[in-house]
């Protein structure tokens, strides 16, 4: 078969991580018979400098007629000083919006051989931490309506519309239920259905909806008691379920307690096939371009391409599988370091992965 | 001095814990000279099963004519099915509103004695954990305009408004400054201001506001960056400002790393010196009534009382070293129990304290 990618190196260390990665899935197109077609497009900090706009309009259209879109990172103290809608981030915003990628796919997975990298006390990571957060990624306070009104009696104000519709939910709690079937068969929906009308709607669809996954068990838990939970007891997880906006801030905690943020991939998912990959980590701006950063991330992002977007379940554990063994070899990157392992730079990893396939 | 408080026992363990903390008080009072008035009066649960609502106008009236509030909990199982204005927890919500108490101070830290609790590796909770979380508690979306719309394209959505305003955000970021001198003279304000437009408005208002306290450091982060950065290092955080949302999960965020919510006070402010102090502990129904129940976290709140709204620094020193003294002499109620200590229920835990005064 034949692929075609959009890859979007982005800035800061995303040129070299997305190398790496292309050079593991050319190898994995070699041993399993695929032909991989790369795009590289612009978006981000490097696309501002050299277009005047975080997302060209072109960028879209090739993402739009690829098969996946396999991104990097956006972003840096370059551009900090943009004003909203000129900011790098905008790209992100930007892609999911034009692509309808509504389910952001975030596991958050504790490596056995990184269980020291965890923040929390050995004893409650000790049975590891498996969890994936189902995150709406197209609606929400993100897209909502938002402006400012001059005369207040408390001066000038400023507002953001959280905003929900059956459909939206329905959709992102099937991709959730889904994938609690493939695992183990429990979704978690936070929401703050005691204060929010959109909760309150959130909760009812996803009562309504459940009764078509009676193999899946439910609950609901509110945002505030997420934020505790997931660090006194994150074993009591499976999938997480939840809104754009409580979604970036609990997927971002979930993926901290694991301790190793330098892994951890992504999906953000539509409709159809197409999907975009990204590693969750940042554009890392202080060791960009000295061979430092983790490529892992984003090669296991690859690897959910793989799975999600082409259903070449083989390929993706082959390197799943790859990037264990040389975590097993004791090969680590600057920021999963600890003693007794050899340091190695972003192309020896990838080097040592791609072997490994 | 005379001081009238009205107590708002509540539902579950609410009723034993604030009877610890008036036996507390009264000695306070017999030692420093002062009369306390205390007014018991309807709000949550127990409002809802004697006269229908959860918080009777009576109650208003009473708290709004006093020097301070004290509040048990509220809330249970029992009233769990019962819809949006109905349920307890609107008490919170109407009397935060009705008493203009739009600053919720709370206090996370690690108390040295309960080290071991803490859900963190211990070489991260080592240097200790003394975070003041400030967190703006009458505006955004809590308060703005909600509801539902019938027909969209796909089905019925519901919406709720975040908003804000440069003199909520002025008053809420005065406190922080303001709390920021009297301890280590910085603080993080938390938004998203790559995304909202209330976000936008609420860092240009703080910048703004700055330049009134040039001795005091300022920085911005995000929120789901401040929800990482809380596990990763908590020591980086002296004092938190940010919205009442954000302010919900990140203060219990804040609490739970601590791994002492049985040990943590909060207040409510506003204007004048009335405030409204709790523990940030729920109402337990699973031990309520068997004394078993850890009353530190309202006599601490007492202690912010005294502090806050009756300006008694001395006298409030007074409680937070007696609880001190007697964690020391290694005393600890069930949820704080570890090995080598000696288990007490609350009203022993209450005797205790008293007896070190
Ligand atoms: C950069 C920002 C707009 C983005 C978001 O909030 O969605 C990021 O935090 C993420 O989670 O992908
Ligand atoms: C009970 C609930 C409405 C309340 C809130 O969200 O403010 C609670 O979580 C709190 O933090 O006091």
């Amino acid at each position: 078969m034949r692929y075609s990618i959009a890859t979007i190196p982005g800035d800061g260390i995303g040129p070299e991580v997305i190398q790496e990665t292309i050079l593991v899935l050319n190898k994995v197109g070699e041993i399993f018979g695929h032909q991989m077609d790369f795009q590289e497009v612009l978006a981000g900090g490097i696309a501002i400098d050299k277009t005047g706009m975080p997302l060209p309009k072109e960028t879209i259209e090739i993402c739009r007629n690829s098969d996946a879109v396999l991104l990097g990172a956006v972003g840096g103290p370059k551009w900090d000083n943009l004003s909203g809608d000129k900011r790098p981030e905008r790209a992100l915003l930007g892609l999911r919006e034009a692509l309808g990628l509504y389910a952001n796919i975030r596991p958050a997975v504790l490596y056995q051989a990184l269980k020291e990298a965890s923040p929390l006390r050995s004893d409650i990571v000790e049975k590891g931490i498996d969890i994936c957060v189902v995150r709406e990624l197209t609606g929400g306070i993100y897209f909502g309506d938002r402006g400012r009104n001059k005369e207040g009696k408390m001066g000038e104000s400023a507002y953001d519309t959280e905003s929900y519709s059956v459909g939206e939910v329905e959709r992102i709690a099937r991709s959730a239920f889904e994938i609690a079937r493939k695992r183990n068969r429990k979704v978690t929906s936070v929401d703050k259905a005691n204060v929010l009308e959109s909760s309150r709607l959130w909760r009812s669809v996803i009562v309504e909806l459940s009764k078509d996954y009676p193999d899946v068990a439910l609950d609901h838990m509110y945002i505030d008691n997420a934020a505790m939970q997931l660090i006194r007891d994150p074993q009591q997880f499976d999938v997480i379920v939840t809104t754009n906006m409580f979604g970036d801030i609990l997927s971002d905690e979930a993926s901290m307690i694991t301790g190793s943020i330098g892994m951890l991939p992504s999906a953000s998912l539509g409709e159809g096939s197409l999907g975009m990959y990204e590693p969750i980590h940042g554009s890392a701006p202080d060791i960009a371009g000295e061979d430092k950063a983790n490529p892992i991330a984003t090669i296991l992002s690859s690897a959910m391409m793989l799975r999600f977007s082409f259903a070449l379940e083989e390929e993706a554990k082959a390197i799943e599988n790859a990037v264990m063994k040389v975590l097993e070899n004791n090969y680590r990157t600057g920021d999963i370091i600890s003693k007794g392992m050899t340091l190695v730079g972003t192309k020896e990893m990838g080097r040592l992965i791609l072997q490994e396939l």
